[in-house]
């Protein structure tokens, strides 16, 4: 379970599109892993499941995929979806039944504790933000105006506040608007989610499933193996899957 | 089509439990059905499709359903979802799926115009605070703590605006909050549901349905035949129903 | 000092209007006052000065100012100002200023702990809205529409939030808005400036000052002896007060 | 009047320290001045007082204040403050005089229009945001934990929507929180600050004034000839010196 701070974003290499490719460089000694993709590795190797709950590139490699179906062993991620996200993937299949069209969604983070000031490197950043915005996209089907800032505020310490601001139009292009708060402690909010995973995937290992597990996509901002974004999808199928695993177990 | 203003509260009477009894008393010119009701007879008694759009009375009578079956006739209600319940019933889910208990749910709806003139009148407020307190419980499954206010603020005209502030509980009883404002256009909300509602009972009448519509769900704050609120299962039921109302017709 | 629960509102009697008359009542047996001015009379009487943090009627008759002036004893009053209303008094001269008039300020207040315990019962919340609306009226220089509601939340513990909603009015008829949320510990707020209020009171005191004390209108809601609600004027006025006392001290 | 779009940030130079200095650059045909200092040159020389209220360099340089001098040409700036700054130097000495220790301050601004597509130019934003961060600063009396965005969206026309969120500290430590949401026309906020500080500048021009008038702060974000950002001193501040100017004239 890759619980770390969010690396940098990482250059993608030839040696990432195969298992033999990737063998190679690493015996040759070069650098073509980032720490949390090593990890992966090293726990897939071993037989065990990795989960990576950050948007760090971790098993997200089609060498680590081809690696965790040959030792049969399921693999899930990335990035917790705690806060804004899961608001944003709770609002937005709203605003697609009703055919408000979303104009454009800003956003603002304010956190404090270690994840916080990992994120004031903008190299880190970049990659969560990467993962904010790909779910929005997603989840509604079309483009909008969306920018997200993060902010490290030291005196936030454990918790997390969201601003969020939604501009959207309705019936004879009259423009309305919707905003929220979100006042979460990240741990709190994260822990669970965890303890979750661990028994999922580790259900999924012994019912004999490998490689990326899209069921799992409930969890996170930015799901392996599918683009459902939408929240209570997600969760039919987390529910629907998790009863199936149960009764061949 | 009811979109008049909202009734206040009119007592039960024995004399809508069924169809002979109800025209007894009309017969006998007793004023047992307000004018919601009297309109809902006098559509369905004419073999008319009829849908209250507010949380006014309307064919919501044991003995209305009878006419309405015997007449073949489709009715839908009641009292259109179009702000801060839609977003309650898009949120509750959320809380609920990820076992988020919510500890409270306090709102403060301010609008003008001519619904906001009416429901500044405490009985006729009293129909619509009923009708919103109802569908959050029944979302959540549990009763919570949820004051809703409703103030006629003359300057906001046609436009509403909702505060609501959600507390809830997390991981080993972590306290958390979430607020949101909606800024809405109540007129621009309500206009393409109210010809969607018109476009559907229309469609189910020629379909051959009868009686209350639950699959119309989606559309309304407190829907007649049913307690599903979660606006997504809603959008699920209309859009499957919608489709085999299609086909045959 | 009165910190307890604020009363429910007592009614003007003639006994009030003078000491002979209330001593004529008081000796006659007659309950002519509510427990918080029998506490201001007994304070005054033995020659303490008495300050009231809540907007029960406590000192605020002409009798007990006569029998203040009598025994040479200042008091201060009433409503301690410690959130929703701090904050309108702080930004209604900025609306005032900038002559962008307010057409309409509606506010909710949540809280939890034994004052929003015995707030919850109507009678107790009327004495405080009253003392709420008066501010921000006296504050601007004219009527606005500013409905506000307090709301019992047993989850909100010691804690109070308030949402407000202002409506405003710029160059030729534009109509814009802000809103503010306040999330404070009611004792935490309250405390200091029960601290400050015990020692400028005594310092008073033993300068000479005897009956109503304006200067002290920083502290207060409904202040006693002035209508100047505009906070940065009652500091300025405050300040330049004290640093007399001390000098005269 | 200066109220073309916002100029990136321009390198300080020798030749803007003294009036000498800077013919001598002009002559020799170097590019010292930006296009700002060269209106604000042409309209002091030629005996018209100038106002600049964007953050641009305009006449805020000492060769220009001796021109200013030397021509008996009064001048005013910079950076109209009109939002968020406005409510921010409304709050700050509420916080101040109730000794509500400011931990961070933080904001996002949303704008579209001309002004937030040139905002959207990171130099030409980051002068906006140095006159920005400034009077936060300086009206508290000690720096706190301040960020601030300007993002731009196409869709808000010439609306502005500015979040802030306010971490403060009260007795015992104990955290608190304020938040804010202003909504405003920017055009129907600045139109009559133009309007006004045209007739002032004329009328301390006619009562004989010369170079920056510190006495105008109460429009200005970064106000020239003075560090006083408290809205209601300044206001206090400029009432008194009209008055005096129309007295004389």
């Amino acid at each position: 379970m890759n619980v770390s701070s969010t690396e940098g974003l990482f250059a993608k290499l030839a040696a990432h599109n195969s298992l033999d490719k990737l063998n190679a460089a690493l015996d040759a000694g070069e650098a073509v892993l980032p720490p949390s993709s090593l990890y992966a590795y090293a726990a897939i190797d071993a037989g065990f499941p990795f989960v990576d709950f950050t948007p760090s590139t971790g098993a997200r490699l089609p060498a680590l995929e081809e690696l965790a179906i040959e030792r049969g062993v399921p693999h899930a991620g990335s990035d917790g979806k705690t806060g804004e996200t899961l608001v944003k993937t709770a609002l937005a299949p709203m605003f697609l039944s009703r055919n408000l069209r979303v104009r454009s969604w800003a956003g603002l983070n304010l956190l404090g504790g270690g994840d916080g000031l990992s994120l004031s490197e903008p190299n880190r950043a970049a990659a969560k933000l990467e993962s904010k915005a790909r779910s929005l996209d997603e989840a509604l089907g079309y483009e909008t105006d969306h920018p997200v800032h993060i902010d490290y505020l030291e005196d936030m310490g454990q918790w997390k506040t969201a601003w969020n601001h939604i501009s959207f139009e309705g019936f004879m292009g009259t423009s309305m608007k919707m905003q929220f708060t979100w006042e979460g402690c990240d741990s709190a909010l994260a822990a669970p989610l965890v303890i979750d995973l661990a028994r999922l995937t580790s259900l999924a290992h012994s019912s004999g499933k490998s490689g990326a597990l899209p069921e799992l996509a409930f969890f996170f901002k930015d799901p392996a193996g599918t683009e459902e974004h939408r929240l209570s999808h997600q969760f039919h199928q987390l529910v629907t899957w998790a009863g199936q695993l149960t009764k061949r177990a």
